[in-house]
């Protein structure tokens, strides 16, 4: 497997692809084709039921642009930037973190200042990439998008949210007080956050504009431990990589707890949660760990942060950050918007504490593709073993040959299954040749009408995993592929074929 | 009722409210609470069933950043602008034709120069509404929000997107080829669009940053009438207000075509089908009328327009516009980017025409609140009649008391019902209280577990709209609100209450 066969299937049965691509494609712009879509919808609806729902978190929708104050107060004005450097003899322009990680080999981490990047670049003797001129001095590119609101240029500036979660920290105290919630409360938004990426690469990796789903779980710092749903998960075993022990080894949310690792039972039942959604997506549990971030990672408002990483055949990549933000985000609006932001719970005032779960939806899709892509089976062709779930569509219906009444059959079953499932219509090309394409695009289960569907009102369904076949009366479809999707072996559903 | 009844509703229950408020609330961009969002996400979710499924449209997800060429193509870096005039005195800014209309009563239709601005505002005695001071020359002002891609200040130009169907519209062959489609064939998303307007105003009605749900239909202008799904709806009757008769009247699909006041079977078809929809959120026939625009509203490259709108306390609110586009998008896009974007269909090589169904998500929202809106019945309360397939919550359960095991009970119901419906318990305050609380978000319906419950695991549920009650075993009742929801009696599903 590599990318690059990924993204020749993506475009070309329309997953994804350079987006505006007619009008030149501009670097980390990407659309997603028909079935992109849905699949990319579906994992978000999946995240919607497993983290809003189960959680009973409140779901809001702000707006991409957002006032230049809320991001004083969040601190993106002044310090979201990226360090870049520009030759001095060709004016090419490149990231400086990167630059020196790619020639020099040296990790620079995020929060260094400007003028160690000159030095590392000085004593590694790094010189332009493009043309081999000397590098100017290193300066830092704030990457939010700026935009004026209104039609004078005196007026404030607007910008583009670099994070979802700037809404939710907004409008905490109003989603508050009109859901009469109490503490611990949560606030999720699924939705498009944007960055002036100096230099985006990998495709839906780093993107300018990607969509996030974020939650921000409001609670009492002096209840953490206080937190009634860990019963359910304490014995759930944790992917855990601490920056004590250096490397991942399964750890109950009891243990994780009890020694010390996690810093709180609320902290580690939503690490639980995250790790149980990311398998819930077909990607297996050896392929994920979390990874405490290590103190030049972590942001310094952070007091504890977990990567949830999956490993994938481009190396391990980070899917959801997870941040125990303390009361950064409320302290700092409440001191640019001079509102006041506290709750009184439990007799007392005081500033809310928030554990953030951050999921980045398009790399999660990639490495859903990049998980459940096959190639090298007996069947010769390439496919995706996307669960039924969040398959972009769950079953195709073909008729044998396209006469005597059997594309009208096939018909039939469509309208049928429509209402239960997404399902497509194929007739055209061998019935190999459609298998091929349906497992190509992961549909997980084939219906095909042949002559016996003429005499019994039978049809033959296709497990795409194992390519088997079972006879089943079209009456009964609907309720066999429910049983299947949910899990039960095709074989149990009918009458197999040889 | 009065829009200021509903915006106090959506503010202090959580439907919507001006973003960003504790950093200013800069005019013009929204946020949507747990209730309005999960009122958003229905209308949204009904339209993908009702447009994009039923009518097997291929859906897909765009970037809102696009390059200056899509915007040079489509005619919006050129003409996309608002008339804009200052006041030499006070420095004021006012849309030039709000500020005839409001002052002068005059219309300005969209399509006039500037030189005709300047005129009417010298013949009206126009001045400035701030301070009376002397109005300056009208000039354009482009309405697109601009923003710098990449690190340098050369690089190309983008925009945010002012409308979605460019997505669409530059994506049109990668989807017609990767989904191996024949015409017709329609392509949709769902998504935001951005607007620099001069004065937002009327809360959702006009914002900088908005929903649409726009679908392009591609076809051969030969086959307009070639169409089989007209043979469904032929009979069905549009609120059609045609320019040649200038008042609405019922007339079917079959006589709107043969009379020529609708140019072809397919626009009747997508005209019939955008009422459905409409009637399907609640909004009763009568308060719905499909005007087709006048030569001076309609744009240029337009064969034929309605607007669909909905009669609400403000008046007539447009809420899908409905336009013949003819081939005027692909034909530009074509000759900007010089790429063929025509298709080999009946063995000629053409290019498409579109029919475009383009929906303003947020103002429906707020069509539906307004017509949904109940006050001054007996219950002595406001109230919405949402219909059960888009209410935030479509079900309550309440314990009569707060003690003897009852919100267990209640408790247990809700997490029967969670697998099935949107729902929520409550227990704080009297039950009429509760019933206040619940009529006034909405619910359809709400359920009580009272000291019979206790006896026959029976609970009670109550209609919102007739007030009236019944008592259901446990056991059946997610099949009983399945069968209220879908349309059937209360009364026929269990014991009426007295």
């Amino acid at each position: 497997m590599n990318l690059k066969k990924i993204m020749d299937i993506a475009k070309r049965r329309g997953f994804f692809y350079p987006g505006s691509e007619i009008h030149g494609a501009p670097a980390g712009f990407w659309h997603y084709g028909p079935l992109g879509t849905t699949l990319k919808r579906r994992i978000e609806e999946a995240w919607r039921d497993f983290i809003i729902k189960e959680e009973g978190f409140y779901e809001v929708e702000g707006t991409n642009i957002m006032p230049e104050r809320v991001f004083v107060a969040s601190g993106h004005v002044k310090s979201f930037a990226d360090p870049l450097i520009q030759c001095i003899k060709c004016k090419s322009l490149h990231r400086a973190d990167k630059l020196i990680e790619d020639v020099a080999g040296v990790f620079v981490p995020e929060r260094v200042s400007l003028e160690k990047f000159d030095e590392i670049i000085k004593n590694n003797l790094i010189r332009c990439p493009s043309c081999g001129g000397e590098l100017g001095e290193t300066r830092f590119f704030n990457m939010m998008f700026k935009l004026n609101v209104g039609p004078t240029e005196e007026e404030e500036f607007a910008y583009l949210r670099p994070e979802t979660c700037q809404t939710i920290f907004v409008d905490f105290l109003q989603v508050y007080r009109s859901m009469r919630a109490k503490l611990p409360m949560g606030i999720a938004q699924i939705g498009r956050s944007f960055r002036n990426e100096i230099s985006p690469r990998q495709g839906l990796l780093r993107q300018r504009e990607f969509t996030q789903a974020e939650a921000e779980i409001f609670f009492n710092p002096e209840k953490i431990d206080d937190f009634s749903s860990f019963e359910e998960l304490k014995d759930f075993k944790l992917n855990l990589h601490t920056l004590e022990e250096g490397e991942t080894r399964k750890v109950t949310l009891e243990d994780g707890v009890e020694k010390g690792l996690i810093k709180g039972r609320l902290i580690a039942y939503y690490l639980a949660k995250v790790q149980k959604f990311i398998i819930s997506l077909g990607i297996p549990s050896e392929a994920i760990r979390l990874r405490e971030q290590t103190d030049e990672e972590r942001p310094f408002y952070a007091a504890q942060a977990f990567d949830c990483d999956v490993e994938t055949p481009l190396g391990w990549v980070e899917v959801v950050a997870n941040h125990y933000r303390t009361d950064y985000d409320l302290t700092s609006h409440m001191e640019v918007s001079s509102r006041d932001l506290r709750v009184i719970e439990d007799g007392k005032k005081f500033i809310p504490h928030v554990w953030e779960i951050s999921q980045g939806i398009d790399r999660t899709l990639l490495c859903v593709m990049m998980n459940g892509y096959r190639e090298g089976d007996e069947r010769g062709w390439e496919w995706f073993a996307f669960p039924p779930n969040i398959a972009p569509f769950q079953c195709a219906t073909f008729p044998l040959v396209s006469k005597d009444g059997l594309p009208e059959k096939a018909n039939e079953v469509l309208h049928l299954l429509r209402r239960f499932f997404d399902v497509y219509y194929d007739k055209s090309g061998s019935i190999g040749k459609r298998y091929a394409r349906a497992d190509e695009v992961g549909v997980p289960a084939t219906i095909t009408c042949d002559y016996q569907t003429l005499e019994d009102d039978t049809i033959t369904i296709r497990d795409r995993d194992s390519m088997s076949q079972v006879r089943v009366e079209i009456e009964t479809l609907p309720q066999a592929l429910l049983k299947f999707f949910g899990g039960e072996r095709l074989e149990t559903l009918g009458e197999p074929l040889q």
